[in-house]
């Protein structure tokens, strides 16, 4: 059976505290759409984030002697890199004026998913302080008003060493298992698969991706008639421990 | 538009010098699905990889003294870890019995893609020379025999570093740009774009392994309705060179 990456457009832009169950889901009706029990909805962190008032203003921000000596070294406003140090555990490593950190959820990306895209003032926005929660409230709230079994996955776009270009990848999974592991069962020859984990929830990310266009509102894709595990699951699965990565 | 993601199931395991076109031309008429101009057909590099004469009998591969070497302290096969040199330009990281390199492609990956699963034989199966190549056969050999203009995208899946599980990537593209560019454009609120390029190659390959499941045989996927520049491409262009990779 194909599945189907359906995108959602969203007009109005995301306000702090605004009603983002309510925003999504008259947003898919006006794509004549519907969920199905199933669907997985694939959402940007940006509404999220922005909903969640994580938007903040770049004046209200006072940067640390120890941002102010990063940002002049690296050509940077160092309100932006004292929140990039606010949102990090630690820097990774800073090169090419990148500042590659691992943030406090344990992700490794550039700026701390700190970003000034597509926002509508002098600010600057961070990711959901806790993404797996963020899926979850959402996921539970469309089961109440609506009654549909859905997964949902928060995403953003990261880089990748030894390849080029940004792909979109899950930052927060609720309702389904982010990785697949096919270890210990046996290939179409009987053969045992030794080390094939597929991590299936930046897969989902990445196909949804496709739809999500820059410049048009498209912050929600619809993933339909992928079979999954819907069991618990956290976007935690995702992330290496220090200690087991070769590259860190 | 939604973008659909279409499995292709081939019921026939591929050997040296299959007519590959043929092959997955009737696997597509057997799903009752056709074809359509602009659509992107990705496939596995294993059956391509087949089809080239990649299947490499371990008993005719004579191991090196420095493939030897490597075995011993890895508990690894030795005629593989020959295989695995062969195929490499040099070794990216060895830790945890990993073996990182960079291929001869410039890839880098465990193990240079070299693969013992879904083999039907004591034989290991290696990437294809040039990948690139090869998609752009099967694009022009389809062209020539139904009149259809499509993309060929030639995947594997590889593991990533900081991020667990592996993803389904493009290590061979033709007629279609693998990443987009959208540095120096404009974002939904007028600001400009600094660093957004996106791997659109890759998003594609991670969508088609969700209908790839391991365990029935459908190495090949089309989707269909994503637009993309009809243009000329190569996997080249994802691979990260060195010099700009903070991570080596």
């Amino acid at each position: 059976m194909p599945i189907s990456i359906i995108p959602i457009h969203m007009e109005k832009d995301v306000n702090t505290n605004d009603d983002l169950i309510e925003l999504i889901l008259s947003s898919i009706n006006k794509e004549r759409q519907k969920l199905h029990d199933n669907d997985i909805l694939v959402i940007t962190h940006k509404i999220i984030s922005k909903a969640e008032g994580r938007l903040i203003p770049l004046n209200n921000i006072r940067s640390s002697k120890r941002a102010r000596s990063i940002a002049i070294r690296h050509d940077k406003d160092p309100r932006i890199v004292e929140q990039i140090l606010r949102e990090s555990k630690r820097i990774v490593k800073i090169e090419h004026n990148i500042i590659i950190v691992e943030t406090k959820h344990g992700f490794v990306c550039a700026n701390a998913g700190v970003d000034q895209s597509n926002i509508n003032s002098n600010s600057v926005l961070s990711l959901p302080l806790n993404p797996d929660i963020s899926a979850t409230k959402i996921r539970v709230k469309i089961k109440r008003r609506i009654g549909r079994k859905i997964a949902v996955i928060i995403t953003d776009t990261f880089g990748r060493p030894f390849r080029e270009g940004q792909v979109n990848v899950a930052i927060g999974v609720s309702g389904l298992k982010p990785i697949i592991d096919y270890r210990g069962l046996r290939d179409t020859f009987g053969k045992e698969l030794k080390v094939t984990e597929i991590a299936i929830a930046d897969e989902i990310a990445s196909a949804a991706e496709l739809v999500m266009n820059k410049f048009s509102l498209i912050p929600i894709a619809i993933i339909r008639g992928f079979i999954y595990k819907n069991k618990n699951g956290s976007a935690k699965e995702l992330i290496r421990k220090r200690k087991n990565d070769l590259f860190r």
